[in-house]
């Protein structure tokens, strides 16, 4: 568990796309962050206050969080400067990129004469069970996708902020790197070795009140090749009580894979639900997310009105409408 | 790749079933065994001859190969005499346990002064790629199951061993731990890191003469929730040709898992087909593999006829009659 609130670190940022897990965190947990370090040269702005080290420790700021990827898979003598004397002002420091804050022998000197933390969370910190396929208490839904980046991510995050808007009890439960900085904590599921897979996604998702629901951020596709396991990990962890299809229109094969083709919605939905109910018996699909960003407003409004009446389930853009339709179809179980 | 032939390590195992390493690798790869070495109170006898190190080292042997189950989960000093010795007598050795070689330091340091190697077979020993999914030549033929533990291996092995009697090209692919010592090599699929499953039995499987067949030992099961991640990584990563449903019929419920109950074969066959057709279109279910160990000769024979006509695949079970229908299930292909 990663210790709020943070203070964004934006470094030399070549652009706003490299910034986008501090996007993430401004957008979904606002109050996780007390303003933003830029460094010369940065060309990403989140629109929060800049501050210094010390301006972001008085205003209790407990966590650098590394919002930007890093060039050239190494961390720079200019971005050391900055951690070292982050770390040195009692800052813990938490990161996805690649190569690891721990690997790094001036860091994990600086962070142990200091007290502090230095959080990869690109590597599990937990040694996991074996899955026992127990029954747990409370509900469970998870985002499952016809390919990879499709916004499932998005979809479970506008899902849980619709579902407290309603009053509803939620919980976003994140499984990769960008959703884990932005909640401080969760299962970095694509790192966990093959036998914990299911085992890690049943502890992150343990028992609750009756009417809690657990929204799990879904990983890779069952159609995708390269990643497949993991999601189906996620599906008998999971338990789901509901699913929701995750979808985006415009992509011409699956990512990486140029010889692949996206399966239809139909296809996800029937061989995802098969599986599902092995787990949990009563599970349903329940509504539809498309990622319709390429498309005009025009073509999104017809192609959801399409998709919502050939599967007859509710279909959203969740960026563009929100997932209040969703968090609907979820609170009607 | 551990060096062939192995002089099989029986310790002072309790009893026949502890060895059943050593008994898989004595009833499948009988050249790679020169002899078996017992220790004091050894209760297992595979019936070939007892060596000395010294006698083994003459008769040609490279490896001690760990052929035995150890008990509480630590290597014994009484074992650590033996090990030690025959690491200064320029033995390999190769082991399946879970406590590791590579953590005992005494092991280790005698492997360094003799220049010789530690295999934990459990521990994956490559850096395996992301799966790629590019279609492979050569083929292959997969073992998938109702449950784990119904006798997808042995299936692998005896189906191995009818298609080379039968003059056809086949390779016996290991992915877990007894396969890896029987044939010397192969993939831990258990113990590799989630987005790496899928390629590493791409790895595993790699291009091959078009009349040759891969026979990739399946692991778990689709709907076993604790391993089915594991199961979908060997169906993607394997982009099989053919599958062979391996079924245990007395078993009341999932293996490991009370709550359960197992699915039908049918169900088996429709999810897995569907699946492995996302790699290979061209997939097909060509056989069914069944363990009727708890069932009498007249009882087997009724159910493989029934399980035959059901499902209009031949059915056998090649612990009783071999697997030469299975072999011929695939050369009419």
């Amino acid at each position: 568990m990663i210790k709020t609130p943070y203070l964004l670190f934006l470094g030399d940022a070549p652009d706003s796309l490299s910034a986008k897990v501090a996007q993430g965190i401004k957008d979904w947990r606002p109050d996780n962050a007390v303003g933003q370090f830029r460094m010369e040269g940065c060309k990403a702005d989140l629109g929060l206050q800049d501050m210094t080290l010390a301006e972001a420790r008085e205003a209790g700021a407990e966590t650098l969080v590394i919002g930007v990827a890093n060039r050239g898979g190494k961390i720079s003598a200019a971005w050391k400067e900055v951690l070292i004397e982050a770390l040195n002002m009692g800052f813990d420091i938490a990161s996805g990129l690649h190569n690891l804050l721990r690997n790094e022998a001036d860091l994990v000197a600086a962070a142990k004469a200091s007290g502090t933390t230095l959080h990869d969370v690109r590597v599990p910190s937990v040694e996991y069970p074996i899955a026992d396929g127990k029954k747990r208490s409370g509900k469970r839904v998870l985002a499952v996708g016809t390919d990879c980046s499709v916004g499932k991510m998005y979809t479970a995050l506008a899902l849980d902020e619709a579902m407290r808007e309603k009053g509803m009890k939620s919980t976003f439960r994140a499984t990769g790197q960008t959703g884990i900085l932005i909640t401080g904590e969760g299962v970095p599921l694509d790192a966990v070795i093959a036998d914990f897979m299911a085992g890690s996604v049943e502890y992150l998702t343990p028992d609750n009140d009756d009417d809690h629901w657990d929204i799990i951020e879904g990983q890779g596709s069952l159609f995708h090749v390269s990643y497949s396991g993991v999601t189906m990990a996620l599906i008998h962890g999971g338990q789901p009580d509901a699913l929701i299809l995750c979808h985006e229109p415009t992509r011409t094969h699956m990512r990486g894979l140029p010889e692949y083709s996206l399966p239809s919605m139909e296809a996800v939905r029937d061989v995802a639900l098969t599986l599902a109910q092995v787990a949990n018996p009563d599970c349903k699909v329940v509504g539809i997310s498309v990622n319709t960003y390429h498309m005009s407003e025009a073509e999104a409004d017809a192609y959801l009105a399409e998709v919502e009446e050939r599967l007859g389930l509710p279909a959203v853009d969740p960026f563009r409408q929100g997932a209040a339709r969703l968090a609907d179809a979820l609170a009607a179980l």
